[in-house]
């Protein structure tokens, strides 16, 4: 079968193959051994959709509803209210990295295997509300291919994301062949206890780290500790990452989806502001990063429902 | 040839092959899937010696030692001055955790590159006072073989030492078959900038992670998202991470290494102040932790010089 099926032929598949056979030809002038082929991929908006809301808002949401069948006093409450209510320009006042703190403030307290099984339940069963599907299933399937591709050719392939660490964990191994040590991204500290016998690690409410812009570079050097040498990005929080990537010797590849598709998936740009990306989008001929066009380069989105 | 040359036989050897035999017997009781094969190792006093002192410490001697080159001022300030006349009363003093700060302070201020250069050169030259052979070939033997026992075994091998993450990034790879993103350690923060058109992540002064007691496993915690099912260390540093690993559901191993050995390396335990280690010798039976005796239980400790 031929490679990157889902890939329209074209400038941007050509680049992509291009490079590949360029840094795995042995004893060619661009030759990167396989300990050093790292790529890096932004989750939100790169490998799966994230409109109108990314997955991790739906799933705060629910997480809200549950906390508000409890306590209804819960429901009157800002954000709660705001979040209950879809109310966008609300949300939107808050920002990424306020939804990411309320995020980790309604799961602070369980231990960690503990949140994994709500996050299990969870994207066994929700639903995405204009695709009526399981958020897993709106992995983009030229970038699951791409993946694949990478590894064939000895890269090790990373999540760096503004999302929550555990809940992209939840599903990266199935979704995309990403185990769990390989995603980097937001998180809450966590406390080390003793319950009885038994070590557990407990979320707690304070943010370790917001993974969002220059923190996903500098997330890069403390997790993996190599400069990569290919990156995919879709918004303006991956542009320190794409730069990072790009700006190392030698042959590198950075990338950018632009979500142009209005029919098959969502045509957005300058006027998302969860996660602005008018800046990437301006930028990208600047700093030799090569645009994606949902549109013209995917033959495919979406896994046939 | 036989597995595990290095080892004696005996109830430890025993134990390690039961528990790899155990957890990899496919459709048995205590299977586990290859993902899950987690297995973690401190690293000073676990795979390499430790003793007089932490290779880091000397790696900061001869940096200090740079540094008073070329400002003969910093000679005579504390606590430079305990370093450069191995001082190790006023050493001790400071901690282990007041030498890695000590560490970081040295080398703020220069690209994550600029210190790997730094870094290979020394690891490339500078010889063990007692030992006289360069650092990475204080490996230990058995350590070596077992990491490569286990990966055979569909293990994942990590690092998560006290010492400096970059430091140890420097000859993992070669000394122990762990590539740099497999090492959890101690960490200065990192800065993202702009040097003119290329993107650099400098380090800072300020310390980001002491990867010491429980802070091991909640930094297991981040970078794997996994509970091991096998640990080794050798100090109090690692009680946290044994426990951890120890108190999961299933087949668990956690070992303990005893330095018992003055004739092939060095004798030490409670009197050890820079690392201390008597609280993992005498809980160890307490907490299922089995304890490795470097004179009964390895043939050979050190490779042929």
């Amino acid at each position: 079968m031929a490679v990157l099926p889902s890939w329209n032929a074209g400038a941007v598949r050509a680049a992509i193959l291009n490079f590949v056979t360029r840094i795995t030809k042995e004893g060619g002038p661009d030759y990167v051994p396989p300990a050093e082929r790292i790529a890096v991929f932004d989750n939100d908006g790169t490998l799966w959709c994230e409109q109108p809301l990314q997955a991790q808002v739906f799933f705060l949401i629910d997480r809200v509803k549950q906390l508000a069948a409890q306590n209804p006093a819960v429901k009157e409450r800002q954000p709660f209210k705001a979040l209950l209510e879809h109310d966008l320009v609300t949300l939107q006042g808050l920002g990424k990295q306020g939804i990411m703190e309320l995020f980790f403030a309604t799961h602070a307290g369980m231990s960690v295997e503990a949140f994994e099984e709500i996050a299990a339940a969870w994207l066994a069963s929700a639903k995405h509300p204009k695709f009526r599907r399981l958020f897993p299933q709106l992995a983009y399937v030229p970038q699951v291919e791409l993946l694949a591709f990478l590894r064939e050719n000895g890269f090790k392939t990373f999540i760096v994301s503004g999302g929550g660490i555990d809940l992209i964990r939840g599903f990266s191994e199935r979704a995309y062949g990403i185990p769990r040590e390989q995603v980097i991204g937001s998180s809450a500290r966590l406390r080390f206890e003793m319950l009885g016998d038994r070590a557990v690690l407990m979320k707690a409410t304070e943010l370790n780290s917001f993974d969002d812009r220059e923190v996903k570079p500098q997330n890069i050097g403390l997790h993996i500790g190599r400069r990569p040498i290919f990156a995919f990005g879709n918004s303006d929080g991956d542009l320190a990452m794409l730069r990072y990537t790009k700006t190392g010797a030698g042959q590198r590849l950075a990338l950018l989806l632009h979500h142009d598709d209005d029919k098959r998936e969502v045509a957005y740009d300058r006027e998302f502001r969860i996660s602005p990306l008018a800046e990437a989008l301006d930028k990208a001929g600047d700093y030799g990063i090569t645009l994606v066009s949902m549109a013209r380069d995917w033959k495919t989105v979406f896994t046939e429902p």
